[in-house]
C-alpha cells in the first residue's frame, strides 16, 4: 500500500509497504482524510531522531475491519494518538497520555495515519456524527489540543489572555478561549497574520508591540523561543504562559524574569476528543477557513513541502 | 560612612559613603548583621546591569531613628526588602513584592544593607524576639523565600519531592518541607554535599543518579541550567517544578519535554518574615550549621572572595 515513510531524516513516499494486521482489541481503518501538524514538520526536522514509520496522526477514517467489535464496520471514526499499556497507575488513574510505555501514533513507536490503511486499538475511537464533514472531523485531535488547556487551567472569563501565533493550532485555542466569554487577543509578527484572526472576531495586535505586564495568561503557540520570551515580557507577575509549542533542540532563554516575575509555565500537550467533537458538532469552530488545500494521498510529498512554506494554513492529505 | 558600593561591575569598600537620611515614615537603622546571598554574587557578575549603589538585603539592624514612631527606637530588627508604592492595585491586593514601581532593598534603585548604616520603611519591619539572635535573625530573609513556595502551592505530605542543590538556600528549602512531614531528598553534585543535608536527617542523592520521572515535585536551587535539565529529566509528567534560582544571562534548555510531560513551572521569589521569624523562634531551623564565618565589616571584600569559592556555606558580616 501507499504510505509516508519517515527514517533517519529521510521522509519517502513508498508503494511497497505491507498493509498493518490489526492486533486484537484493534481495528483496521481506511484513511479518508489525514492533516499535516506541526509536529509532523518537526519530525521531518529531527524531533524524535529514533521515530522510523508511517509518519501522521491527525485523521478521519473508516473502520474496514473489527474482528472483536462487527458493530464498528464502517463507521467513520477519528481516534485519540497516546496508546497506554492499560495496566499502570497513569493509565487507570490519568489515561494514557502519560503512560511511561505509551506509543504514540505517527510519532513514537508505532505506525501513524498517512498511509492508505492502519490500525488503531478500538478504545481510542469515538465516532464522527453525520452532521460533522471530513473536512472538520480531521480538526477533532488540534482542538482537542486546545480544549486541553481548559483540563488544566481555570481560566476566568476576566482574565486578559493572549494567543502568541495565530497559526493553525493558534486560532483553534484563540477560539476555544472565546467560546469561553473570554477576552482574547492574537498576537502576530506581521498585520497579514492578523486577518484571520480578526476575521474571526478576536482582538488582534502585534507580539512586539504588546505592552509589558499587560496579560494574565498568554498561550504561547510560535513555535520558536523567540515566541515564549515575548510571552515572558507580556504575562504580568504571578501570571500563567501555556506553553503548547513542540521543537527540535535546545533554545537559550533569560531565565530570571520567570523567577522575579514568580510566572507559572504550564506545559500543554494532547487534550479530549469528545468534547472537540462536539464543539465541532455545534458549528461554532470555523474549520473551514484554517484549511489551505487539500492533497491526494499520491501527492504527499508535495504536500509536506507546501506545509513547511511560512504562514500556510492546514494541508490536508484525502485518499480517494 | 563604611559601605560596599558597586556600579557598573565594580565592586569597592568605601569610607566616604554620606550616611542616609530617613524620609518620612522610614527609620535610620544601624546595621548589626548581614548575610551574602548568591543574588548578591550574581550583581558583581552584572545581574541587574544598570544597579549602582550599596549592595546587600540580609540583614539584622537596631532602629536609631524612627522620628515618626519613636517606639521603634533601639529595638532589634530584620526587614521585608520590596518597597511598593503603596497605592496601586498590586500593591494593595497582593503587597509590594511585584508592583511596577517598586525598589528592593540592594537590589534595584535603593541602597542596600552592606554599610554602617541604611533606612527601611517602617512597613517593612519586623522586632526580632529576644530569644533569637543575630545570627539566628539575618537568615530570616532566606528562611522567607523558602516559605514562599509554601504559600504559592499546595504540597501534599505524601508527595515524593526533591531539591536539587543542598547549597544555603536549598538547606533552608529542604528544612522548611521537612518541617512540613513530606519526605525530601537533598540532591547534590557530589557525596561532600550531601554531608550537611545528611547530617540534618533528609535523605540524599546524588542529582545525575536520580531516576527519570522519580519525583512529584522539585525544586531547583542550583543557580544553573544544567540543574533545571536535571529537574524536567526526575520530575513525573503532570509534575511541579519551582525555579528558586537567579542568574545573569541566557541559558540554553531543551524545551519540548516540558510540553510532553506537560510540567508545571513555577517562578519563586521572596516570602513572608514573620513566619520565617516564628520557625526561629522555635529553634526548629539549625541554620548555625549553615554558617561558614563571620567578618567583620571592614573585611567585606574578603568575605565577598570567600563567598564566591564552590561549596562555602552562608558568609555573615558583622558590623561591632
Amino acid at each position: 500500500m501507499l504510505a509516508l515513510h519517515l527514517a533517519h531524516g529521510r521522509l519517502q513516499l513508498r508503494d511497497d509497504m505491507p498493509p498493518p494486521r490489526p492486533q486484537v482489541g484493534e481495528a483496521l481503518i481506511r484513511l479518508r482524510m489525514a492533516g499535516i501538524c506541526t509536529t509532523d514538520l518537526e519530525m521531518v526536522r529531527g524531533y524524535v531522531p529514533d521515530f522510523a514509520g508511517i509518519l501522521g496522526h491527525e485523521f478521519v477514517g473508516e473502520v474496514v475491519e473489527a474482528a472483536d467489535a462487527p458493530e464498528w464496520l464502517g463507521r467513520r471514526v477519528v481516534g485519540s494518538i497516546n496508546i497506554g499499556c492499560g495496566r499502570c497507575p497513569t493509565c487507570l488513574g490519568d489515561g494514557p497520555e502519560h503512560c511511561p510505555t505509551r506509543t504514540v501514533l505517527g510519532i513514537h513507536g508505532r505506525d501513524g495515519v498517512m498511509a492508505e490503511q492502519f490500525t488503531l486499538p478500538l478504545a481510542n475511537l469515538l465516532p464522527v456524527p453525520e452532521s460533522v464533514s471530513d473536512e472538520q472531523a480531521v480538526f477533532t485531535e488540534p482542538l482537542a489540543a486546545a480544549l486541553r488547556i481548559r483540563e488544566q487551567l481555570a481560566i476566568r472569563p476576566t482574565a486578559r489572555t493572549a494567543v502568541i501565533g495565530p497559526g493553525r493550532l493558534g486560532m483553534l485555542i484563540g477560539k476555544v478561549l472565546a467560546l469561553a466569554g473570554t477576552e482574547v487577543t492574537m498576537l502576530g509578527r506581521s498585520h497579514a497574520s492578523l486577518a484571520l484572526p480578526a476575521a474571526w472576531g478576536l482582538a488582534v495586535g502585534l507580539a512586539e508591540e504588546a505592552a509589558e505586564n499587560s496579560f494574565d495568561m498568554v498561550v504561547e503557540a510560535t513555535g520558536n523561543v523567540a515566541g515564549l520570551a515575548q510571552a515572558v515580557r507580556m504575562t504580568r507577575p504571578q501570571g500563567v504562559i501555556v506553553l503548547k509549542s513542540t521543537f527540535a533542540g535546545e533554545a537559550a532563554l533569560n531565565w530570571s524574569p520567570i523567577v522575579v516575575k514568580e510566572l507559572n509555565l504550564v506545559g500543554s500537550r494532547c487534550g479530549p476528543f469528545a468534547p472537540a467533537l462536539r464543539l465541532l458538532a455545534e458549528g461554532v469552530v470555523p474549520v473551514h477557513d484554517l484549511i489551505e488545500c487539500v492533497y491526494p494521498l499520491p501527492s504527499t510529498l508535495e504536500a509536506f513541502t507546501h506545509a513547511a512554506q511560512p504562514s500556510v494554513r492546514k494541508i490536508l492529505l484525502h485518499n480517494p
